[in-house]
This record gives C-alpha cells, sequence and structure tokens, in this order.
C-alpha cells in the first residue's frame, strides 16, 4: 500500500526496477523518493526537518549540473534549468518534497534520489515540461550525471555541517560573552574557591565566571578546527571513490562551482577518493568536539546548579533568575531550570556521540551505510548545542546576581586562609591550626595569633598579598582571554 | 516576549511568582505552561507528540481526583469535573495543548503544570465557568491536589513505559514469528556453519533463522520481566517521598483507582517512598533490556546483509527482497536497506542508553532532575525498536529466499566435513587432510578414502549422522521455542 | 622468536599445523598455549589474574571428563588422570601455567587450548608419564574429548560470573547494612530534603540513608535474578550448537556432573544450542544491571560528597572519616577520597558497559568472537564493584557523624516549611508569604503569623504533623526494607 | 590495619593529621602513600606499573626545584638533592617504591604525595641523613615547595600523554607502512569494489589496502595536532590556579626547566591559571582522537577479517597468515585471531572514552577529582593501540596473499560492469540488463552485445577505461600519501 494515498488528487505513474508506481500529481517527488518514504517510517522526523541539509544538497547538484556544463557532457539548456531549480530550493522552496525519513537505509541513497527526483521535476517545468516526462530531463542521468550518492551524500552533509559549525560558533560566543560580562561584574566579589567540594583557598567570584568564559573559548577554537576538516570533499569519485563516470575535468569544475556558491574557499578535493569514499573519521572527530563541548557545558551547569543551592540550606552564592514557578506543591520554590535543560542536552550530545561511533565502526570496505545517522545524530547535536548554548545565556547567565557580604564572611571565617600561612608557619604548624579551628569552631587568624606564631601586622600582609594574588591573577586571565 | 502572541486573537491574564502573563483566550494550558514553552525551546518536539504519556498524565490526574473525592479533601462537584475532563484528554482530545518542549528542566514540573492547567480548564468549562477562572476550581489546588510532580511525573512515565512496551512486544512477536516462518521453510536447506567467518561446520539454514526467533523470544521474556519493575509507583509520596499534604488513605485510593483505570493489577506502591521517589534504577534497567533487544537485532541484521551480499562477489546464501532501486549510479543495484535501517536504529538506541545512563547517575539527593531526558530517550527507543521490527517482518524477513543448490554444493566441497571424521582418524590427521584439501584444492572426503583411513561405507555413515545431527537439533529447538 | 626462551632450561619439541615449537621442559602449556602467549601481549593481564575463571574451566573439563567416562567414550584410567588434575586446578594448583593475554583473538579458543594442555600434561604425569608424551593423553583428542571452545568458553565464563556475582552479592549487602545501621543512628536527625538542590521540605537524615540502602537492595535483588540467566548452559553444542562430536547422552551427563561439582542446581541445558551458542545476551543484561548497580553507588557518593561539603562553605550537614591528607599543600584540608574512588570505579564500569555492548553487537552468525574482551569487562567490572562497596562501607560510611544542632536549625530557618501550611492559606497565598520570607531573611512562621493567615495554635500542629510524618515515613520503610 | 606488616623488618614512625603510622624502614615512601595505599585497594594496578608516568612526575618535581632554587627559595644544599633524586627516578629507579592504586580519590593528591616522599627519602640520603628525617628536608615543604596536586598532577599526566602519544604515532606509522606495502604489491590485482555488501564497481586490491594506509595517515595527523594541546600547562597555578605560595617568578623558571629536560620546546603556560586548573576539556579531546584511531583499526580489521572470509564459502579475497591452530575441535581451521584482538583492544578503547567523558563531566568547581581514572583510562588506550597496531602489522598485514585468478574472474563475472556502461546506454536500459544478468546467470557484456546496444569494440573501449581508471586513481592516491 503506498504511503500516499493518490486517488482524489490525480496521478502520474512511474516505474523502476521494482514496477510501477502512482505518484501524486502535484508532487516534485518521483518513484524512488516514494518507495523509500514507503520503507522508512521510523523516527518521525523526515529531511524536511533540515532545511540546512537540503540547501546542501542543492548547492551540490547545481556545482554538478555547472562541472557537467562546463566538460560539455550536459546541454546548456538543460544545465541551466538544473542551476535555476537548484536556485530555487537552496532559497528555501519545494522543502515540503524532501519526504524520505531521516533514518533510511541505503547510505543516503534515498535522499539523493530526492533531491534529483525534486531537482529534475522542477527543472522539467522550467524547461516547458510537465513534471514526470523524464525523457527530457532525467533525474540520474541528467540531474545525478557524473555523481553517486558515494559523492554527494557526505559532500552535502559536510556542507550542511559546516553551516551548523558556524551557527553554534556564534551561540556559544555569544554565550562566552554573557559569562565574561559577569565575570567584569563580580571581578571585585572574593569568595572561597573549592576542590573536591571541599574550602580551599579564597578567589574571586569574576575569576570563577572567567573560567567559563575561557573554557567555552578554547571549545570555540577546537570547534574551528575541527571545522576546517570537513572542507576535505570526496565529490567527483563516483562509484567508491573511482570517479568512474565522471568527465576528467569533472571534479575541479564541481569543486570549483561548490566554492563560489558557499563562499568556502578552503574547499578541496581530497588527494585519495577511494579513502574519502569510505572513511568517515572527520564525523566522528567533530562528533568527539560537540561532545566535548557538551561535557563544559554541563560541567558549567553543575557548578551553576551548585552554586545557587539553597536559598537557606546550600551554598547560597549566587541567585540565578527565576524562570518559571518550580514546584506544583511548594510554593515560592524556584528551581535551576535552565542549566538543568542545558545538561539534558548535554546528556544527549554525549549519547549520539556514541551512536556516531557506532555508525563509524560499522562501516564496511568501500563504504559506510550509516551515514544517514550519523547525519542525524550531529545536526541535531549542533542544533541542540546552539540553543541551549543561547537559552543559557538569554536566560540565565545574564540575569545572575551574587551574594557579595556572605561570600565575603564565608572567606574571613574560613579555614583556608591557613593555606596562605603554611609557608611561614610550616605544614605541620599549619595542619594542627587548621584542626583546631575545625574542632573548636574558631577563626584561623584568632588562632595564629594566639599561638604566637605571627604577629597581626605580619598576619595582615599575608592575607592581604593572597587576596591581592587573586586579583593580579584576575586582570592577566583577562586581558588573555581576548588573544584566544 | 511571549512565545505565543495573543494580541489578535484575545487573551486572558494570568500570573504566578514571576508577575503577570497573557494566555491566549482559546488556550487550555496557563500561566506555568506558557512560561516553560518560553523558556525551552530546543528539541523541536513537544509533550503533544507523546499521546500515550499524555494519556498516562491524564489517568494519574484522574485517579488522583478519585483518591481526594474518597476521602473527603476535594467536592464530588469539583472532582466529577476533573475526572470528565481526564476523560476526554485519555480519549486523545486536547492533546494539542500540550506544548512544552520533551526537553525541560524542573524534573517534569512543567508537563505536571501542563497537564494541571489543561484539566482545570476543561474542568471549569464543565463546570460552567470560564477558562481562567481559577477561584472555582484551581489547577495546583484543586487538580494537583495531595500530588507533586515528584510523584505525578514518575508515575505517568512508568505507566507510559509500561503502554510502550505491550506495543514493542507485539511486534517482536510478528517479527518472531516471521522467522519462525522462515526457519520452517528453510528446515531442509543444508549449509556451511561458520565460526569467526570461517568455514565451520554444516547446519541448516533453518537452524539459523531459528535462532534469530529464539534470541528474540528470550529478548521479549526479559521485556516481561522488565516491565514488572515499572508497576511499583512512588504516588501518594508527594513532595521527596514524605506524603506531605496528602490525606494517609488517599495513596491506597489513587493506587486502586489507577488499577481500575489500566487494567494493570500487578501496579503497588512502593514500600519505601523517599526511595522511590529520588531512584531511576527501574530506567537504567529498562533502558539496559532495550539495549540489548537493539544489540540483538543488529547482529540479526548484520547477518542478513552478509549472507545476502553478492550477488556474485559475496556469500550469496539467501537473497532480500528488493525495496527500492539501490543506487543512483550502478543500474540494476540493490541493497539490503531493511535491514541497514533497523542497525541504525539499533544504534541510536545504544547511544540513548549512555544518555539515560548519564541522566540517571546525574540525580542528587531526593529527586532526579534530569528524568525529562530520560523519557525522552526511552520514548525514543520503544517507538523505534517497535517499528524498526515490523519494517524488518514484513519488508524484508517475509520476502527471504535461499539459494538452495549453491549451499548445498558448498557444503559438499567444505573443508569443514573433516570436523566429523576427526573422531575416528584423529585431531592430527583431520588437521593434515585439511590443510591438503586448502593447498590442493581437492575434496576431504576424496582425500580421506585416497589416504585409507576410511572406506567408502564407513565415510557415508559419519557424514550422514552429521547431517542428521543438523536435522535432529532443529526439531528440539523448534518444539523448545514453543514453551518460552 | 619465541616469547619463552627455553634453552637455558631444557625443551621439548611440540607441533601444530604451523609447525615445531620448543616448550619448556617444566611448563604443562603446550604449543597452542605458547604461540598465542606469544602472539597477544596486548593488556599486560594474563588468565593467571583470574583464578576464579581457571577453576571454573577446570570444572568444565572436569565434567566432561566425568561424562565422557560416563558413556564409554573415554578410559576410565584417562577419564580419572584429567579428573584428578582438574581437581588440582580447581584447588589453585598450577594457575600459573596459564599464560595468554586477557585479550586474545580467537573466541577463547587459546584459553580453552591453556586448559586442555596443561590438564593433559598434568594427567599424563598423574598416568606416569612425562609432559608433552601426547600419544598417552591428548589434550584435544581426551581432554577436549565431546567438547569445542564454543561451549567450553561460555560455560566457564557463566560459572566463573556466577562466583563472582555471589561475592559482590556479599559485598553489596555489607554495604548495605553500614548504610542501614547509619539510618537507625540518624532517625532523629530533622533536615531539609531537596529537590534539584533547593529547599524542599523536611525529612530525616535517617530517612536519607535507609534509601541509599533500599535501593542498594533493589540492586542485589536485580543481580540475584541476573544471577539465574546465567545457569542456562550451551556445555554439550559442541561446534557451533550441533552436537557434533557429542555422545547423544553426553551432554546430560556433562551438566549434572556440573551441577554436582559447583552446587548451583539450577544448572540447564539451553533448549536450543544454536541459539545459545551464537547469542551473548545474558552478558549485555548482566553488565546493564552492573551499570545500574554503578550509577546507584555513583549518585549515592555524589550525594555523600556534596552532604559533607564545607568545613564552612558547604552544606555541612555530616562529616566523613578523615582518611588521609587531603592536600600537599592546604594543611588540615580533608577530601572525601573513599567516594571519590567510588565515583572513578562507576565511569569505569560504565565505560565497560559500552565495550560490552559494542563486543556483542560485533557476533557474527554462529558465534561472537569477541567473547574475551566481554568476559574481561565483566570481570573487571564485577571485583571492583565488590572492593569498591567493602571500601566504601568499612572506611566511609561506619565513620560518618552527623552535624545534627545545624541541620535543625536550618529546618526551622526553612522557607520550605511553607508548603506544609499551603493546604490551609492556599497555593497563592504561600507563594506571596516566602517569596517575602526570600527577601526580607525573615522566618516563614513569622511571617504567617503576622499576616494572621494561621493562629499559633494551628502554625505548631501543621508543623508538628509534617515532622511526625517524616518519622512515621522512616518506620515504615525500615519495615519495608527487611521484606526484601 | 597497616596494609605494609612493618614488624619484621623494622619501622620508622611517620605520623599526619590522622596520626601515627609505621612505615619499614626500607620504605622511601612515607606516611601519606601508606594511608592511601592502605585505603585503595581496587583495580591491582599500582602506579609503578606506569614508568613513564613516574618519570614525568619526577621530571615536575624536579623543575620545581630547580625553579625554588633560582627564586631562593629552597637552599642549593636542598634543592641539589632533589635534583638528584629526581634525576634517578627518570632513570627508572626507585619505581616500585609507588604503590597507590592508579584508582584513588583525591584528585590525585596521593600520586603527589608518593612522589614527595620518595624524592624527599632519596634526597635526605644524598644529603647523608636517614629515611624519615623530614626536619632536614621535607617532602611537602621542600619537594612540593610552590606546588599543589592541582597543578602537578595534570602537569605530569600531560607529559606522560605526551611521551606514550609519541609511541603510538610510531607504531601507527609502522602500521601504516606495512599496510602501503601490501598497497603497492596488490596493485595490479583487479577486484570488484562493494557498496553495503553487495557487488559495486571493479578497483584494485591495492586502492583497497592504500585506503587503509591513508586513512591511517590521517589519525596520526589528528593524532600529532592533539598532543600539541597538552603542551599548555597549569603548572605554578599552586591551589585552584592562584599562584598561592609560589615565587612570582617560579612559573616561568619551572616552565623553563621543563622544557630543557624533556626537550619539548612547545611547553608553555597557560593563559588563565584558574581555567587551566578545573578543566580536562584536552584529556576529553585527546580521548576522542584515541576513540576515532579505534573506529578506523576496528573497521580495518573487520574488512580483513570479511576479505578472508572462506576459505570456501566465504568473499576468499585475501588470505591471512595462519598464527595458531583455530580450533579445539575442527582440524585444521584457522582463525583471523590477529584481526580479532585489535578489534577487542578498539572496543576497550571506545568503552574507556565514555569512562573519560563521565569522569570529565563530574568535575566540580575549581577541581576535577576524577583525573586519576581519565589517566588510567587514556594511558591503557595508548598503550593497548600502540601493541595492537604493531601486531597487527608484524603478525597479519606482512603476511596477507591474495587470491588473484580468483578476483580477476569474480570481475569479469560481475554485474557492475554494467555501471560503466551506464552513460552510453542509460540508466534504464542498464538496469534491465543487470536484472537480466541476474535472474539468468549471463554475463553483463554478453547481454549487451545481443542487445545490440553496443558493438564489442565500443565496450571493449569502455571497459579498458574503467579499469585504466583503477590504476590512474592508484597512482594519485599514493602521491597524494607522501605529502600527507
Amino acid at each position: 500500500m503506498p504511503l500516499i494515498s493518490a486517488s482524489h488528487a490525480g496521478s502520474r505513474i512511474e516505474h523502476d526496477l521494482i514496477g510501477n508506481y502512482a505518484i501524486p500529481s502535484y508532487a516534485y517527488y518521483g518513484v524512488h523518493t516514494a518507495r523509500a518514504a514507503e520503507n522508512f517510517q521510523l523516527s518521525g522526523s523526515v529531511l524536511s526537518s533540515q532545511p540546512v541539509f537540503i540547501a546542501a544538497l542543492a548547492a551540490v547538484k547545481q556545482a554538478a549540473a555547472i562541472a557537467n556544463k562546463a566538460t560539455g557532457q550536459l546541454s546548456a539548456e538543460k544545465a541551466d534549468a538544473i542551476i535555476l531549480a537548484c536556485d530555487e530550493i537552496r532559497s528555501g522552496k519545494l522543502h515540503d518534497q524532501f519526504i524520505v525519513d531521516m533514518i533510511q537505509g541505503g547510505a543516503g541513497t534515498s535522499t539523493n534520489m530526492n533531491a534529483n527526483e525534486v531537482v529534475a521535476n522542477r527543472a522539467l517545468e522550467h524547461l516547458g515540461y510537465k513534471r514526470g516526462q523524464y525523457e527530457f530531463l532525467h533525474p540520474l542521468q541528467d540531474v545525478n550525471m557524473g555523481q553517486s550518492t558515494n559523492d554527494v551524500f557526505p559532500t552535502a552533509l559536510k556542507l550542511a555541517l559546516d553551516n551548523h559549525i558556524l551557527s553554534l560558533l556564534e551561540s556559544l560566543a555569544h554565550l562566552r560573552r554573557a559569562l565574561q560580562r559577569k565575570a567584569e561584574e563580580f571581578a571585585n566579589v572574593i569568595k572561597m574557591g573549592r576542590t573536591q567540594l571541599q574550602d580551599a583557598v579564597p578567589m574571586t567570584l569574576g575569576q570563577e565566571f572567567l573560567a567559563y568564559a575561557v573554557t567555552l573559548g578554547e571549545d570555540e577554537a577546537r570547534l574551528r578546527e575541527g571545522r576546517l576538516l570537513l572542507h576535505e570533499l570526496n565529490l567527483g569519485g563516483t562509484a567508491i571513490g573511482t570517479e568512474l563516470n565522471a568527465h576528467p575535468e569533472y571534479r575541479a569544475h564541481a569543486i570549483d562551482a561548490l566554492r563560489s556558491a558557499t563562499g568556502i574557499d578552503s574547499l578541496v578535493s581530497a588527494a585519495n577518493l577511494v579513502e574519502a569514499t569510505s572513511d568517515v573519521g572527520v564525523f566522528v572527530q567533530l562528533s568527539g568536539i560537540l561532545k566535548r563541548v557538551a561535557v563544559k557545558l554541563s560541567k558549567t551547569c553543575n557548578d551553576l546548579r551548585l552554586l545557587s543551592s539553597g536559598p537557606r540550606s546550600g551554598f547560597n552564592e549566587i541567585n540565578l533568575p527565576a524562570r518559571q514557578a518550580g514546584s506544583s506543591i511548594m510554593p515560592g520554590k524556584v528551581n535551576p531550570v535552565i542549566p538543568e535543560a542545558v545538561n539534558q542536552v548535554a546528556f544527549e550530545v554525549i549519547g549520539n556521540d556514541v551512536t556516531v561511533t557506532l555508525a563509524a565502526e560499522s562501516g564496511q570496505l568501500q563504504l559506510n551505510a550509516f551515514e544517514p545517522i550519523i547525519a542525524r545524530a550531529l545536526f541535531a547535536n549542533l542544533q541542540q548545542l546552539g540553543a541551549a548554548s543561547r537559552m543559557l545565556a538569554d536566560k540565565c547567565i545574564d540575569g545572575i546576581t551574587a551574594n557579595k557580604e556572605f561570600l565575603e564572611q564565608r572567606v574571613t571565617e574560613s579555614i583556608g586562609l591557613v593555606t596562605a600561612l603554611s609557608p611561614r608557619i610550616g605544614y605541620e604548624n599549619a595542619t594542627r591550626i587548621a584542626q583546631e579551628a575545625l574542632i573548636t569552631g574558631q577563626g584561623v587568624t584568632e588562632l595564629v595569633l594566639s599561638s604566637g606564631l605571627l604577629t597581626q601586622q605580619e598576619l595582615a600582609i599575608v592575607l592581604s598579598e593572597m587576596l591581592t594574588g587573586a586579583g593580579r591573577q584576575f586582570q592577566e586571565g583577562q586581558s588573555a582571554e581576548a588573544t584566544l
């Protein structure tokens, strides 16, 4: 039973190696697409949910047509009709005609077929023919000329990922700037730093937020490096990288056309097309980098939730802005819902990395048949990390306030001050004083003075140096950040 | 800026601890839902995409109203209106009013709030009031009476998972029966069995397919066991399992009502509600079982792709039905697209298991805030495994044919026959003959006879026993399967 | 170049299909073992590091000899010598002769070969022959009679895992009892419960620790169920489950003998031996359960670290016993090193679960060639979880103390008290009071009284009920726990 | 009960904040080490199993002493004794004194303590004192001067990883060269390429092996990039990156000294020490790259096992060298044991990547307490990947032979030839011929000729071009590879 009931709307008959198939008259897709749409009904998410990917597919089809025209394999008339149709798709038209499930067998063949058919049928209209009159312009012989799914799919995937990475980089920078603004705002808020959740030594809240900004900046740098790896393309390799059925000059023309179309000058042809066709290492690497971003965001959000724990029985250092009532039963409760949502996005990204790994490891011989799930996982990761970063910046970081007096008081009362005294009074004396402070509840400064190990003046100098140190460090860190 | 532009359609003003909010007049949800919908725009997938879950939420709200009526906490009038509204939602109505993203902070509070508000507004209508007139029936004081997200969310999640598991069990049984039919069809097709991709000893293709059926049957058994673990509920525990604000008899009434509503007699109240509220072990276990199913399905599909490799340079043992043209460049190529799609579902399930693990490990103190992503991952796994199983049965297994003559010929030519002779001629003689067969290309039987180690008659008996053995094993295995 | 230099110590020559090999005279292993030891030098961890596994292998070899003797296939003299040699190995002797790397190709063939050779050479000595005189008792024809690595390896693996599970169950129970003792000790320590790290409603510290005990008890129950799945054996299936070369009555005898030897009455033969030989679902399931245990232990340790954070700028609710100085620079600092070590064991167990999954998914056709890495991962998980549980009980839980006064004071000051008042004063009044308390720093009780919403007497009753509720819940939970 | 019974051998008493502890007289470690060794008995693998790491720790201690001498904080006499002791440890001495479990709580404090104590006691001897006379040279005040575990541990870890990466790069290059030699050897062996396990179009076996070499070369490039990220150090940051207790000029001196000691000129101080102290992104990234290597190796080994499947009922394209007998029951069977072992190493590396991810995500505030498990996982991955690569090269790749005639015959008989004809005869004609060939068993060339679509001469030209294409591609790929 065909997926699409074509009865009421009129239909045209197309055929493939299996037989005839009634395609709705209004459809720009054809028989290959229809069969795939019928075969795969798994994820509930179809190609049209990925406009960036569809545009990338159209850019590849367009580049191929330009190249085939240049080498004289395709008539100018056909080529121009194809180019025009691709322009339309790239501008967002006909996306609803991409109906195949994102989870699909066939290594992306159905995605390529869908693109071939939509482009062909739209180009036919431009040439004055009707949809389905493939004798005048054929989805496979003309639109797919010199191409194979083996090279079209990964090329379009890389271009789409590149685009998504640029968006994510903007979102991460947006978040980083929000963190940095808070770092400046909190530059003079002294607090206890912690290791292993135990009070360590004083620092500023500004240093803490600056570290979040800097660490995110490093992820951006890694992502920019990872992006460049996507620019090596196997377009022109056709079946398994042999260049079979492609004109000798096709490859160079096609890559040129892609460079023009996308504005990415660093697009190059892979040196070894057989390797480039079977290998998905670049996707594994990118997934690893996205996992790194997820780990950092999740750790940052864990910290924010911890620092804002309370309001009375927690760390109570900072306040996250209230975004919604926190409880259906506990009135007045406000929860760190924004960081919690980011954590969950991170968990999904980390899980998707395992999915990508399994798919990559399962590739066999000259092709990895599982690129569609790699595409699905990476698109989800890129989109969700971007949305999460913007949400975190706009709905949480920007509204954070600090409990300055409370934090300062904690530093004054802290046992960790003893660390600064240790070089003067010795590790073992310092240990004894720390233990006494813990047991008696007394302050470290008080105990040091009463022990006679330091004079009040000596003590004042040491503590002042410690707190100044935090300040100095902050200034350096800040300037360093600017040179990322 | 609110997500929903309420200007043109009229609106009502609701308020929460943050302030006023304009809700579209037509909306059944209220301020808490609207804020959450605005806060979380991450996955593109909202609650309404999970009708089973929404129905489960309504069942919980309904059970709570029945219990609150029974204990006299809620007036019969209010209770009946709530019960009626829940009936409507359970029958599929108003699902479009569940608009919060599946990835949400707040441990599911927004999901609970969304349910409270839709139920309240619909119940208000039944009482003759307008949406938003909460003074007559309140989303939190009345609909959520005696409840907390802490108990409502996991209870509804468990009921929804139970429902999905039953569906998956049907799909797996459907697939198992398809495999078993093929096992019967291929009961007399002799072939070489393999270990480590190397020819081992003869078996029947029926045995091979029966093993797929049996192994799936074991997964079904595990899934049925895992399902029972979901029947322990923390409903009535309210905040962190303390039963705070719930009438002493509420819990028993509520569980009773859920049993009636769902027909699941084994629903029970957890013995320790504090533990039951913080613990998500049951979801980790379920995810592990689903991963097991995924591993089995993936392994089975790997085998199907291997056995059907060819058509000329592969194993070429079986033929999968052609479902679509396999290549945009290679005419006549047909690919194992259905198993490939199943593999990819399996990879996603395995990745989601890691997501669930991370979410579970990240729970803190009295609650796991990350249950929404656990819900999302498990729903996806259950749905996709079910769809994949049916697809595999209907679009692949049912149409498989065997290359009987080719397989038999391979057995006759095989070196593995020597294993059956080993007890008679000794392991070392057998090794020598195997090596000679490999080098010279001669047949094992020929070499054994020429070596004088066995007579033709002795040889015939041994080989006949070996092949009979396969048959006997098949009969036993088949009957065993029926008693699962 | 052979791994073992045999020159100085004298050697004997053995041979296999590759050729001759000099084996040191003192060695009980033979050529197959030696080649494997030379081939695989990967993990640095060899079979002798797993005495439980070696004993299980010997038990299988012993059971096979008993069965082969019973069916008359093996002479009583040979069988008895084998049985005696196996007894010695089971009692811990000759383990240093098991020299193959735990990571090995060949689906465990080298492990089986190592066992065959050590047993054969030791049995030869019992018969009055020298090591290497295989003409009198052969490692493959006699010791391995009626067997294949395909059935020996998984059978021995299951028996070894069973043994390790019993040990782990003891360790988990030991930890659970330690937690339960603390639950009793802290039964009257009132504290604030938390959801999402935000103050929620009061509970007792006893409830909190009891929940850790109960949740661990549930894991024990799951582990006991998972253990039973290991009792279905494929012994007797020989190559790919065909029973080829095994006497028709061998299987029943062998399983009987294993039951006697191990005392595990529930050992049974798998109904379908072909399926049982290729399937590793039971290991995936067990790994999933161990991951569940790891998740629980990790979550518990996360909580312990959080509750003991401080000593001044943290939650400061409980004190973990000092086990060692915490810092090389910060005198007096004490860290939660024991829970931190448990967390790391848990992370490794979770990683190993992915390893097991990949190995399971990669099985092909009639055998999973990757059982050795499954064995390695599961053994590590079982051993490390057991050691971590005991360490946690003895070096941390037993010494935990509570800061009772501090905790009580926090409850009195808490805003969460308002939840108990909500049913009386309404959700919205309660929200307003909570917000006012937060902003002004005033107490909730104070504000309720000044607002006139409740009289002092009414308030006292409500609060008393809330705290009594916690106590009641604790009693129930405790008794429930005993019926696990 | 102390781990080490000191009774019979004499002992010295040391003390820490917990109390006195009897240390064996012969021990170079002290009380902090002894407590840690007693506390952590989890993995069975202690620091001494990681000589590269111990040497790196000694290099850091040495650099610190040099820096402290240069700033005048440490007397020349003490500094020189420390420097000399570190030289000894770096040259392999005293490694048996590093006795703490690799899985340890405390963020590596025990590792740092162990190094401090061994260095101090050895330095004391150089100064003419006895072990334990810390009044003359103190493990913490002198050896650990200006340091914290917070900076020492990650610095030593990075240096050790750097060293292991260099070893792995050599092993990968060794494997790559072996693959490349085979690529050259098989440059003229024509075979069918495959996509999705289905026959696609012809290629050479040389191309196939060259792709393995090239893809590994890309991994090497990624690993070299990842290595550079390790060169940013936080040494000098002391506690949480504040530089507390370190002389202002200490940091620069220390990094200088490390550069001299290691010969790694690119070692630099991190711009933001607070960030550098809490962040473990570089380890996540490195783990991701190692996972990528594992995925590639595993995929390559999967292919090798597939291509060598048979000997009669498989692909039978290549022969792996026999390394050991393959079966205890099936005489003459030879298995692909070397690739199988590599697969298992890869599965472990992928699992360890999840472990690293969990550990990284669990870092809190100013420090990640779980760096020890990160160290353990990364060391294992680097060592095992290196050993596996060398094993694969030496024990498998070098001995591979090709079944040239069989492969050529398969190409001649293949249906995939039709792809080359498709541009001439049209996709639909080509499809029809492919289907006819499949059904009738006839050859494609035969059918094309009989159909009259091409003349014999035309056909010969097309096929010759196709096969020449493979050759051309090979030449290009080969030269390209050299410029990596």
